[in-house]
């Protein structure tokens, strides 16, 4: 087991209702924020009117900026941070899921920087400052709720960068699956595809001796596969319970308890961020698309670990007479789940164009080689888009 | 699923040689603290000497006191409340096991209070406010390194009785495996039981929609028991892996993420303390002596989540035919695991006098019935004991 330090301060607040405790939450840190958020389902549901309320309630006033989009974008970031500069505020509140959330903590940085904020994402400036952000989730799916992460996509490019850092944590996250009892299926299982892949990352490491949190990876990975049949495919749009455990799940899978002691592999990540990025697709799609593959191109790669993967997730029986056979078996089982649950597993069925391939292969490894379960450069990460083509 | 928040602001520092930080991360907080201990192992094996030397190389300061002894006494934390008051203490360092932690927490609310600390023990007063806690854990099972629970026992009844308050939670604790391959078998063994323990009375709950933290439960039991007998029966005792995972287990068994979304019980620690206060055994000792008792005693009381956990961390199989009788085999094995890492799983097996047994079962309900997945009053808290006789 690797030495390692966990700490993660987020408070959450999960649960029915829970939206109504966001201004006397604010309160405790600032009474003028930014508030942030899509300018989409969450208006039209209403949901934010009552985060509104509650923050009225408690005496606190915002600045609005709406418009994130998925993958959200470097320009909107540029203009959350010359809000809060322009309007001296000290808060930065998102209303939304991951996007919104990953653009608020640039923006947290960005108020706090002189420079372009980019230059945190281009890794030339280290980010320690920024400021305190805070959530009240919409979408159960990046984690970004209680992660030190934030992705941001750069339009000039395309190049969709991340910065992970501990400043970048918020210090409270409210949680209400009622929130997400209109999220669309296909949403629903790309959050769903993220979650997978947020544990998959941990699990995916070449030391041995991790099973207490091996084991909490796979009951996990079981609640949230079973949980998202019931909510996307059995009728459980509504199912409460059902909501309940994917919206925790998602924070859980991301907040880092499952990564103590490993070393995570995030190599799937990087070779997706270059799909959407290019093709401006969701990131949970993409994920789908990855993750098959490179477990298939990672196949005589400690194919034990692989096996036990398929076994314990997937309920693939024989691992014990076979190894690459029960991980075949369970590449198959894992494709079937995601496209049973409508999201694509190829590049055919997602409509991607093959001929960017070798261009998004040479941008995943701009800043050298992805992955730690094996080390891949542009040859591999193409092999594994071309395993992904059908 | 239960609305919830969940918060655990503790950092922890896990691993090889951390020890080496605790001065750099006491210096954060005071440059003169209160260092207590327990006296005995922690000073032979030359470990309190590594802690000091960190201390002293951070420019930090320290008035010591020892003595601490399983079962904490309120007599030492009155000692312990008067240094820090006379030498303007800001910070209680607790170096040792739960016993040594939880004095200290008792010291910490203590030092800035003016009566008898006792009151908060014996619910007269509520702890808001507490002098900062760390600790430099050396016996995994007790969880108070990152728990804020503190359970003080008091030599005039003999009573033991529990605070717990949010201002008790440590704010940093350091946990080196390494510093548990001289705990003795029996020690480690108790600290297992007292884990398990804590993950047990989360477990047993009547919310039924906790799918999530019901698997990460039973994989954290798993990977407990297997560990258990890899260091105690398996030649195991200075496996760093098996220790550092039995170390951190703990820590997650009581951090209370396990708990999230579901009423835990908490009976069994109730009937549990009744026996080390009259006895003066180790918790974990009798904890293996409770627990199958109350198990046996609710057979009938949502015995198909019995089952499931005789299933799940047990592998009872045929769970699906007669869940009573798989509960009975669960309950069979667990005794089992028990005596075969040396506990004692009866009254006669420790050699107690059952004559106290109705004194005590009165005593447990001192404040009102126990538990919630079944509320026990003083006649069944009778009839656990008795079922533990033999």
């Amino acid at each position: 087991m690797q030495n390692f330090e966990y700490y993660n301060r987020t408070k959450i607040i999960f649960g029915k209702g829970t939206e109504e405790r966001t201004g006397s939450e604010t309160a405790r840190y600032s009474k003028r924020v930014l508030l942030h958020h899509s300018g989409g389902s969450v208006v039209r549901t209403g949901y934010l009117d009552k985060v509104k309320e509650s923050l009225k309630a408690a005496g606190v006033s915002w600045v609005e900026l709406d418009g994130v989009k998925p993958n959200p974008r470097l320009s909107l970031v540029h203009q959350g941070v010359e809000i809060c500069k322009r309007e001296k505020l000290d808060f930065v509140l998102a209303v939304g899921g991951g996007s919104v959330i990953d653009s608020a903590k640039a923006i947290a940085i960005g108020a706090l920087y002189d420079g372009d904020v980019w230059d945190f994402y281009d890794r030339k400036k280290t980010a320690v400052e920024a400021l305190p952000v805070a959530t009240v989730l919409t979408i159960p799916a990046a984690g970004s709720e209680s992660s030190i992460s934030s992705v941001i996509t750069n339009e000039a490019g395309p190049w969709k960068r991340a910065v992970d850092e501990e400043c970048l944590r918020p210090v409270f996250s409210i949680l209400n699956p009622e929130a997400t009892f209109t999220l669309p299926a296909f949403q629903t299982a790309c959050g769903v595809a993220d979650m997978l892949a947020h544990i998959m990352e941990r699990y995916f490491t070449k030391e041995s001796h991790v099973e207490l949190t091996d084991e909490l990876c796979e009951g996990a990975m079981r609640a949230i596969i079973r949980n998202a049949r019931r909510v996307i495919t059995g009728g459980g749009a509504l199912d409460y319970d059902a909501r309940a455990e994917l919206m925790w799940a998602g924070s859980i899978a991301h907040n880092n308890l499952l990564g103590t002691g490993r070393i995570g592999d995030w190599g799937s990540h990087m070779i997706e961020h270059e799909i959407s990025a290019v093709f401006d697709i969701a990131h949970g799609a993409g994920l789908a698309i990855v993750f098959p593959a490179w477990i298939a191109y990672n196949l005589k790669e400690d194919t034990p670990r692989l096996a036990r993967f398929a076994a314990k997730v997937w309920g693939v029986d024989g691992a014990f007479y076979d190894y690459e056979q029960a991980v075949l078996e369970g590449i198959f089982r894992m494709k079937n789940f995601f496209k049973s649950i409508g999201l694509p597993v190829s590049f055919e069925d997602a409509k991607l164009d093959s001929a960017k391939i070798p261009l998004m292969a040479e941008q995943a490894v701009k800043f050298g080689p992805v992955g730690n379960y094996r080390k891949l450069y542009a040859q591999d990460i193409e092999a594994i888009y071309r395993l992904a083509l059908k």
